[in-house]
Order: structure tokens, then sequence, then C-alpha cells
């Protein structure tokens, strides 16, 4: 249906897709090789020997009819563009390189080719309930693979020993891995926003910092932790928790469908400048979560996308003070009527680790 | 040199250098967001605030300079361009998008844009004895994690069980994670060339095949082996590992400076042939491995490539016989003066597993 309307609205005849995420999304195929050409009405999937099986699977409950082809799919895909009389077909310029559309422009005869720019992304934002609930399942996984790294935290231990866990526990728990590269980043490596698992060993008397995510059937979660790992947090670390939770709460709290991304950032970002530390919040409150780990609408000053139900962001606002340390607390929310549902259930309050 | 080299023969002033592999390569730079202008002589690298740090500790020992940018790097790179009187630059055609390239030629003054086409995968086929090394480290591992996963080969557990098993080992041994999705396909799965690790249990009376690798400091290794499991191996499946034994043996044996990529699949090819199995290996010997799992020479019927000092190539014969299992036995290769180094120590003996 949004497919139908994307080409109405660009008034083309059809439209070419070819990137990895559009392929999951639309067609629901998940192996390497394949490209999808879409017409208003029919829907062909493009395959060669070795995935038709897999395809015929995955693609046909999407309403794609399978296409076996020979070595590269260009060939078969000008006859079909040609009977099919298109004249006008769309494009996913971000992502077909030059030598892919050189092809395209001496295989497809008298064709324009339309740019759809973020479109098909842009088609992702607002989730379905089966989306959502894939999300929540790749949330519960990360909840439970939190609660299991806690008591792993120890002095001595490597931050990458902590995510070589991690990542072991999210398998086992049916994850299909992580969603992006983990990232534990402890005492002074704590300020540093996406300082990713290293050789540093956990010492006392810091924050260890987690954010990491998991792919559950093709769908991410995306969850950040800041923990104490000591007998005597100082004021000031106390004190830089305590307004980054709030400024969470917050932002949270306000999630609700009319309110634009920049407004909601500007709630938390405003709470945080008031308590003097606007400066060391140096990114955006969040951005949305699907078959993708980032995905519209960003969540930033200057993004003005409306939220609507559906969609599913995280709220990330952070404090980050260079060689002293820094936290951040992440939640995965979905926009509903009344409000935002947050997903995870591990508690943001303060975890000091003895 | 290589990159002064590729300057001169393409008659071009400056190269862009944009994708991941190509950069890692030639800057030695891991992070996500950069760009690189290498001229004959001077070379820069582009970043933002976030890797400047990073940026200047990998690719400086490269001979590029650091260039800090705002918000992407096209307006600093279309200076750098203008001032550097570029009129020809060459551009990585196979990874660079229609969105990019329609920027740049917005952005930069009067260029002619040359296709590099292949050109920068293909000077990375000669590998450096310091790349060689790396490669080494990685197979180390691998052999490692081949010898820690066969204990634990029993009826019940999951073909995912085990691959996730093995990934958390290659990362405990202190490699960064595996190298390409973990294959192990058991019993009748065993026939998929590709069958990465899937929710199957291990039974008796059948081929395990493990197809895996390992990243260690940007390099991969490359490795498969196959065992029985069971009390009881047929005729049928002793005889079609011996011929995948005898014929990668030969292969491997066969390989030094001078043969041609098609000449040394023609060995394996024929010997499997002759003993009535060609119709059912069904893909090229091997390929070239590196900073990527898959890079050039590529072993098959059609490359013409001639095998040079310091290449490194997988040997990899199988036979697939759909139904009832498959065998395909892979060391990494490198090309030395006076013949194939083989780096996999791993038994290649049927391994019969009770």
């Amino acid at each position: 249906m949004k497919l139908k309307k994307l080409i109405e609205d660009y008034d083309i005849e059809a439209v070419l897709i070819s990137s990895k995420y559009s392929l999951r999304y639309f067609t629901g195929f998940t192996g390497t090789t394949g490209i999808a050409l879409a017409f208003a009405e029919k829907r062909f999937f493009f395959t060669d020997f070795r995935y038709v099986v897999q395809a015929k699977e995955q693609v046909e409950p999407n309403g794609f009819t399978v296409v076996k082809v020979e070595r590269g799919a260009i060939d078969t895909l000008a006859e079909y563009i040609k009977n099919s009389g298109v004249k006008k077909l769309g494009v996913e310029d971000k992502h077909v390189t030059i030598a892919e559309y050189s092809d395209y422009k001496s295989k497809f005869e008298d064709i324009n080719f339309v740019s759809l720019g973020d479109s098909l992304e842009k088609i992702r934002m607002i989730k379905r309930e089966d989306e959502i609930d894939k999300i929540k399942k790749a949330v519960e996984i990360a909840d439970e693979v939190f609660k299991l790294v806690v008591p792993e935290i120890k002095e001595g231990v490597t931050e990458k020993y902590l995510s070589n866990f991690m990542e072991y526990h999210m398998k086992r728990l049916g994850g299909e891995g992580p969603s992006f590269e983990t990232i534990i980043a402890s005492n002074y490596r704590s300020a540093l926003p996406h300082g990713v698992a290293s050789d540093k060993k956990i010492e006392k008397e810091g924050f260890v910092k987690f954010d990491f995510g998991v792919y559950y059937d093709g769908y991410v979660s995306d969850i950040t932790r800041t923990v104490y790992y000591g007998e005597n947090p100082s004021e000031k670390h106390l004190e830089i928790y305590n307004i980054v939770l709030e400024a969470q709460k917050l932002a949270c709290s306000s999630v609700k469908p009319g309110i634009t991304c920049s407004e909601l950032d500007k709630i938390a970002r405003d709470y945080i400048t008031e308590k003097g530390y606007g400066d060391y919040f140096g990114h955006g409150l969040g951005h949305g979560i699907g078959v993708e780990i980032h995905e519209f609408p960003y969540v930033n000053a200057k993004t003005e996308t409306i939220l609507e139900e559906g969609m599913i962001i995280t709220i990330e606002p952070g404090i980050y003070l260079e060689g002293f340390g820094g936290v951040r607390i992440e939640d995965d929310v979905v926009v509903r009527k009344n409000g935002g549902e947050i997903l995870n259930k591990t508690s943001k309050e303060l975890m000091i680790l003895k």
C-alpha cells in the first residue's frame, strides 16, 4: 500500500529496491543477493539459484513473485522493465553506486531515473504491531543480558571480556547478535560518548557505561545504562547521574503524538542546561529504531518531524566530562495515543556495585 | 608507492578514497566516518571531531595528514581539490553512490571524474610480510577455536549453539570476531555450500561442516573442516571425503608463482571430475583473503590472473550431494617463491567422532 502511494506521489511506474534494509523491510528477504521491482500492482523479486528456495518462503507472503536469474539480475530486469512499458523508474540514489547506475543506464532502454532520496526509509518510520512485538522481544533480551552482566563487573576484567560475555548471551537467548558494536566505557572512558569495549580493565571508583542492543528476527533494540562501580561515588558522580536521569524521565513522559522531535529534544536539553551541564550533552536526544539501529525520525534540535502513533524512538540524554567520566541513560519508547510506552524494564536508578 | 603508480597509470592528479576497506588498507583508519584524498606526493585524511584523535594515531604513520572537518567533508574537500588545481580525480565508482556523486559534481568545480573500477582492490592482492603475519595470527585463532569446538559436537545441541560457542572463543582468544557469518551445516544440511548455522540439532551419522574465520587486527582467516559424527560412515561418506581431500592436497601442492588461477582450479576440478563428481563441485576453488573475506584474485575457471609471491588464497574444493550431505576442506595458502605455504595446522584427515 505504501509503495503504491509512493509510486503515485513520485509519478513513476515502478521502484527498484536494491538496498539491504529496504529489501528486508519490503520483501522480507534476508539473503545477500537479490533485487526487487515493484509496480503499483505487481511486484517481482529477482535472485539466483542459491536463494530461490529461501526467497519463495520469505518474499511471496509479502506479495512478491520470485524470478530466478542467471549471473546478475540486470538483463532479466531490463526485460521486465521494457515489457512493462516503464518510462520513469524510482531508484535508491543513496545506495545505488555509480558503477551500478552506469550499468542500469546502458541496459534499461529509454528510462528516466528518479531519485527517491530517503523516501523508502521514511515509509519505515511508523511501525506495525508485529514490528513492535519484535522490537519488544529484542528489548527483552537486552534487559536479560544486562541482568546477567552486572555480576560480572569485577576489578581486573576487561571491557572486552564483558562485551564478549554479553554477545554470547544475546545469541544464547535467541537474538541474532548485537545490533551495533557494543559500547562499554569504564572510568575516564565513560566520558567518550561512543567508547566501544576496549582492553581497558575495570577499576573501582568510577562509572561503567553500557550501550548495546540486540537483533531479534531482523529488528533491533538499543539500551544504555550507567552503573557506579566502587564504594564512594563523589558528589559530582551523583549529581550528573541524577541530572541525566531526571532529563531522561522528563523526556520519556513528554512523548506523545503531535510533539515535534526538536521540542522533545529541547525538553531534556533545557533541563540539563538549567543545571549547568548543557555544554556537556553534545549529541541529539535520540533516533528511530527498526530494521536498522538508526532510522527516521532523528530526535535532535533540528528535526521538525512530528511524532506519530507507532513510531519507536530512543531517549538517551547524557553528560560527558572529559577526564572524569560520563553518564547516559537510554530507553526505547513507542509513541502511543496517550503517551510514550517505555519498552525497557531495567531499572534506571543508580546501581552502586561494591 | 602503489597509489603513486595508480595516479600515473590513470593520468589523474588525485584519488578520492571513500570505501571502508580501501580506507582501512591505505590509511589504517578503523573508524566509520572519514574520506581520503591522495595526490602523488601528498595525502590528506578528512574526519570530524569525533575521530580526530584516533585518525592522527592511525593514519599519520601511513603518510596521511589529518584535516578536521565540520558536518560533512565535501566542502573542505572541494577547497583542497580546487586549491591543488586538480583536473582529473579518480573515484571508487563501485562504492560511491549516485547521491554522493551528484554532491561531488555540484561541489567540485571543473573536475573530470575517472572511474577506478577494481584498481584499488587489486593493489591489495600482494601482501606485505606484516599483513601475512596478521593473517597467520587470524588462522592460528581459527585453528584453536576448531580444537575447542570439536568436543562440543554432541547429539541434541544446535548448530547455533556451536557457532555462538565458537564466536565467543574467537573473541576470548584476541580476535575481533567472525570474519563472516559462521557456517555450520550438519547431516543433510552439509550439502548446502553456504548453510549458516541454524536451529537444527546435531544428529548421529552424518557430516558436520564448519566454515568460519576470524578477524585479527583487521585481517581475516577462512577455514573449512568437515567431520563425521557417528559410528558408521557409509562407503559414500568415506569416498567423497577422500576425493575432496586428495583434490585439496593436489591443489595446495600445485600453488606456485606463475600458475594461473584457472589452471589451479582445473587441477582440483579435473581430479574430482575423473572420480565422477565434477557436477557436484559447483563453485570456484578459492579466493584471495586480506582485509576482506573475498578479495582478488578469485580462483576459478574464468580467472587468468597469474599467481605471484605474496598473494594469499583459499583452496576449498567440495562435493555436495543433495539430501545426502557434503564435504568441503579449506586452507589459507601463501604463494611463496618455491610453492604454497599452508597456514592452517588443523589436520585434514577425516575425524570420526563417536
